[in-house]
């Protein structure tokens, strides 16, 4: 690995902002810009970055947005690229990070990265060292990307201390839609079906404070999420549409049998 | 409080299990009874319980079985429950046991009681000592609970760390059809989709860990439960059925900003 001195991290949430600590502890020069002139300065503050002006020209770059704004933040941020032997995105869904790299003619630096870390908190000030220590980062390669970039994004990722996967970019959206996005939305249903009934949260049990809590998480990243990954999230959406409504019919039929024949499947996980 | 000596404890699952081993802790008798031979003989075993005979006439008496149980074992256990001055139940909904004890004459010496304790997991195997220390307990009274059975069921669970809280039947089982049932019921919906699609556990992150986790717990139970607050829980189905059916509309329609909007009322849990 030839090394890697300076990085840039744009977007400094919780993504960003903990994997600039990490970096910066590591010796590596981090370069950081935020939309929110606030949350640049407080991490300029907290020394953890500089700036990210005009004419640095880091080694690496790291595009930590809500989905659809990667697109443009690549396109803006192009002459800042110049250098970088890596470009990667940290977004929940990577096919239109991986078409917007390969639009712009990027496509041999980039690879997309989606760790799988952090919780219902977001923006810089819920971002802390350590974020990445055990955590499963998904990576998914461009048609072109480079051995040198497919290098450094893995030495990336296992520096701040995470496992990571090759994945491709249309199995990985298309896995995303049920281990990550169905469990965002089912939460975020029940949250907004309590508050509706006026049901006080702080009624719930612990079982149905597990439920709830990632309905916390930021609104802004969801919806990119959801947008960008409409097609396979419709698709998980109406399967458990159909499994709630199920269980509402036979829960109105009140034969306990064909309700433990459901709950059992639940507990198993498996066979209809 | 006139002192309690001996307690029957029918029914030794989680709950039961667990109440008789702090029972047995703090000095009290416990006489236990279970359906399953085996979890009766391991109970006696581990020196927690004697085995409840007939004869034996206990001050008071834990009724911890499934709900719709609850009925036939008061009729089934009435000779043994002759001399107590306390009947309780343990279950999730309280309507039910309420309607038997009184229709069994027992109604001034009854109070339900719902522990809002354990996790997802279920039987002897899973009780342990100090599983109510901190927990909430609902108790609910019949028409007619004497007041001595109103303070020795408040002592009963306080005994064990637990605090109580009095709220009628009727109201109870409307509020846990939400704050419990129905978290639940999508936890259990989210992991049969999963299995349906064939998405192995494993790769859920951990918030998909947390959203599935209550659905490792006891069809039996649950199938009792929701047979039992039918009217209640198929209310609160229809709202979540309805909030996910609202989100794939929104993702099918694409725009960001009407997705940004459900995944913010879902974190502030407010405002329609």
């Amino acid at each position: 690995m030839t090394e890697i001195r300076t990085a840039a991290v744009i977007g400094l949430g919780l993504i960003g902002g903990s994997l600039a600590r990490d970096l910066a502890a590591r010796g590596v020069r981090v370069l950081g810009w935020d939309r929110d002139a606030r949350t640049l300065r407080a991490a300029v503050d907290a020394g953890i970055v500089d700036e990210l002006r005009a004419g640095e020209l880091p080694d690496l770059a790291v595009v930590a947005v809500p989905v659809l704004a990667v697109p443009d933040v690549l396109r803006r941020f192009l002459p800042a690229l110049a250098a970088a032997r890596l470009v990667t995105d940290a977004g929940s869904t990577k096919r239109t990070g991986i078409a917007a790299a390969e639009a712009l003619g990027i496509g041999g630096r980039f690879v997309g990265s989606h760790p799988l870390a952090g919780d219902h908190r977001s923006g810089w000030d819920a971002s802390r060292s350590g974020l990445f220590a055990g955590a499963h980062v998904y990576l998914s390669p461009t048609s072109t990307s480079s051995d040198e970039a497919r290098g450094i994004v893995r030495w990336l990722w296992e520096a701040v201390g995470a496992r990571t996967e090759w994945m491709d970019a249309g199995a990985h959206d298309r896995l995303l839609a049920w281990t990550s996005h169905l469990p965002q939305a089912v939460s975020s249903a029940l949250a907004i079906a309590l508050a509706r009934a006026e049901v006080p949260r702080e009624a719930l049990g612990p079982g149905g404070r597990d439920v709830t809590r990632l309905a916390g998480s930021s609104p802004e990243m969801w919806a990119h999420v959801a947008a960008d990954n409409a097609d396979h999230l419709a698709a998980a959406l109406r399967m458990a549409e159909s499994e709630l409504r199920e269980l509402r019919l036979r829960v109105e039929e009140g034969d306990p049998g064909r309700l433990r024949e459901w709950f059992a499947l639940a507990r198993g996980g498996g066979a209809a």
